[in-house]
């Protein structure tokens, strides 16, 4: 597995496209240069993106995905502000989106931050808009969320996430609303089974493990902090991760530190091993000694979602495996976790992540805990993704107009504001010509910048002939009958 | 005229609706509570808005408008962000804007802001992307600007505002299309020009009247600051306006600003006369006493805008009139400048506003100017009078469900994901009873909830006939004899 294998969902990803490099290239000016000179750095701020024409349809392309397949699947949308009280994210347990938090004081002195993710804000609006809520909720979002690296080198510090999360059903069948919803979007923009990966666990297995298996009485503290060191485990050697393990959790001895890790691991142990469907489940249990662990309630859920996501129900197995490697880098998580990832040589990233956390209105102080789980989708993996599968279609980045209007001269421009808004009023996409009219040359370069379709040209001959226009159509062959006409103009 | 007539177009706008008093009282609450309590603050930061899905669809249904007038204009979408240098917004001459900056200093020393408009960031992008640009240039945005102010009683600190600018014509074609849009936007969402008046001048009036009429030679800085003050007349006593203004700038003399505002503000002194047209024109000229001035360039323009907009052009006269009181709050105007004003009784505030900005680049550090013109459009204002005047469709705030479908009990849960999965494959929106399928009743208020057209029931009984369920019409009377039918799922 790649480094990004354990990005949280909140976190930006990495990235490695060109146009980070420029950004890396601003951040070096903008702290040297920027000290009240003349010229300003026309770089954004390190880490961030600005979105040209083509980059905001290519983003637009996807957003829409987001909310076509969020509108099918019953989800409503929702938003929050994206500042928050820092207070919203302080949690224990060394997580990295705490460390990594873009906060600072404001003027009055408030400590807030540029949301890292956008679970708290949900958290805080149904706790405050408890009593005009019914439950279930299905809720989702498409926010920015920030993060403050002081080593940015080829790192964002921003990107969008698709958040969907459900509120109020405790058992797992919303977890398999969320796979399906997040497998609807892969087959929606054009990916299969061979080039995505649905990985999944619970956080209870994990927890009975040190609990049953291994007899160990951790506080909820450590047993966090557990789960973000087992997190880890994919960009550390297991000797460190043991070292980690020993010093951090003083309950957990080298040997139950390194039997914990092969459990952990199993599956990339035996790499040629077929762990599809629900046979690394099969696999796993029988390396477990404890028969009331092995039938107890953290399998019947798993076997649950295996019923739910087969053939017969959600058909979607063939996205998914058992893998308990997966506990996810964020402490709120109380049962199912998840995570996606590319399984194309080179692109073994995690596209998105998620799972239950059942308690978290609890670490709010409200005395009421709502079951839920979500996911988040961030925007950055999955286009390069996408991109290096050519998998997004050419024709959305190129702006399409349907009619340009060009007057002969500018005695004729009220002639061809009526008609663009003639034209506009029909709901033709429409342009016109603003400039001077006497540059053919220019507007024809305008015609083809805008990709119309037709180039309408408004001139005294054909208009004293009862207001006629001659219209050309610029993507037809230049051989064609049809290529030019001349037509009345409400006829367009 | 309102106390916010005069908000430029990137201040977010006064807010007078109730749940902003639960915001003050959160802020109160949040400077006193916020020591790492126990329990959090559920409201957002103070000034701030969440959206819950009534409101989120309500906004989405705004945007959508933007997003259509944009589009139908040829407008392309672009996007930079939020946080952007400080230096990007620093100019001289006493702006609001500059002054309410959100600003900080982030970790790494550097002065930040959180945009307080978007026009500086469009002019970064342009200069960066130079080389690969080709002029005229139409684009558009949504961004949420912010606003710092410490006194935030009824005030909001965000709004989103909908940016719509023409790089590259340095003709009033351009303004034309601008008002075109604004106006087409305006019809879109069921406003008529009894509601709304479009005010423009230009700020070259003001610059030959101090230059001209009255033979002042006035610094580059000194003249935006003049605006700037001119610009606040509504809010201020004309007297007031007159010291201010001998203060500021000691090249007026107290006989030239009284001449200046009573010119300025010649409309609301013959307040019962018909401007309509062009006439507010003819009469303003006609207190001018320098006939170079009247029959100059300046006014040659205010003139051809009057032709593209006539019943020949766009057809939108109606909308327009001619306001010298027009100046904006803005000092990096050049030309044209203009706001739309709702109207109505008791609702008389600025939606929109802009102006022509073709010097903008030159601040920047730029050898090269390229005239530009747009303006910025709020989400606060028009939402305020649209639901004033009950102009939004209420369909649109409240969810809407295809299918929704409900297990027998749990062993049927796998066969309704089937369906539903189905049933979204058809492109139909669909949601599935995800708790315990026993309580019939809870699962009826949910379908009444996500406001379900149909309610899809498997159960033993129909499905082991031939794999059929139960459909029950939700939105048709009891007695329809269509009200329920039992078929195969395949044919839903």
């Amino acid at each position: 597995m790649s480094e990004s294998t354990n990005n949280n969902n909140a976190s930006p990803p990495a990235n490695n496209n060109a146009s980070d490099k420029s950004n890396e290239a601003g951040k070096r000016k903008q702290q040297t240069k920027y000290k009240g000179g003349n010229t300003i750095d026309v770089e954004p701020i390190a880490g961030t993106r600005d979105f040209l024409p083509n980059e905001m349809r290519e983003r637009e392309w996807l957003f829409s995905k987001f909310h076509e397949t969020s509108k099918l699947f019953g989800f409503e949308p929702y938003d929050a502000p994206i500042l928050e009280m820092e207070d919203l994210y302080k949690r224990k347990g060394g997580e990295e989106i705490v460390q990594q938090m873009y906060n600072f004081k404001e003027k009055s002195d408030l400590n807030v931050a540029l949301r890292p993710e956008m679970t708290p804000s949900l958290a805080r609006l149904i706790l405050k808009n408890r009593k005009i809520l019914t439950l279930p909720l299905k809720w989702y979002s498409i926010p920015q969320c920030w993060r403050y690296e002081t080593t940015t080198r080829g790192r964002k510090r921003e990107h969008y996430q698709w958040n969907c999360d459900i509120w109020g059903v405790p058992e797992v069948t919303a977890e398999c609303e969320l796979f399906s919803a997040i497998i609807h979007l892969f087959k929606l923009v054009g990916l299969t089974s061979e080039k995505v990966t649905l990985r999944f666990s619970s956080r209870k297995i994990i927890e009975d493990l040190l609990k049953v298996e291994f007899g160990l009485q951790l506080s909820e503290d450590k047993f966090k902090e557990t789960c973000i060191i087992v997190d880890k485990m994919d960009k550390m050697e297991a000797e460190d991760v043991k070292k980690i393990l020993i010093e951090k959790v003083p309950e957990i001895s080298e040997e139950v530190a390194l039997k914990l890790i092969k459990l952990m691991n199993f599956k990339k142990l035996n790499p040629n091993k077929d762990y599809s469907g629900s046979k690394a489940l099969i696999a796993f249990k029988e390396m477990l000694t404890n028969e009331e662990f092995k039938n107890g309630p953290v399998f019947k859920e798993i076997e649950e979602i295996f019923t739910l996501i087969g053939k017969n129900g959600y058909d979607i197995e063939d996205w998914i495996e058992f893998d308990p490697s997966i506990v996810r880098g964020l402490s709120y998580y109380t049962g199912v976790v998840f995570e996606a990832f590319a399984t194309i040589e080179g692109l073994s990233r995690a596209i998105c992540g998620g799972g239950r956390y059942d308690k978290i209105l609890g670490t709010y102080g409200s005395k009421e805990q709502i079951p839920a789980c979500g996911f988040g989708f961030g925007d950055c993996v999955i286009l390069e993704i996408l991109r290096e599968l050519n998998l997004i279609p050419s024709y959305i980045t190129s702006q399409k107009v349907d009619d340009f209007v060009i007057p002969f001269d500018t005695s004729f421009r009220p002639t061809a504001a009526k008609i663009v808004t003639y034209l506009r009023q029909k709901g033709r996409t429409a342009d016109i010509y603003m400039k001077n009219p006497k540059k053919v040359g220019a507007s024809f370069e305008y015609a083809d910048k805008i990709g119309a379709t037709r180039a309408i040209f408004v001139a005294p001959s054909e208009w004293n002939d009862g207001e006629k226009v001659r219209v050309k159509m610029l993507r037809e062959k230049e051989d064609s009958s049809t290529k030019e006409v001349t037509i009345k103009y409400t006829e367009l």
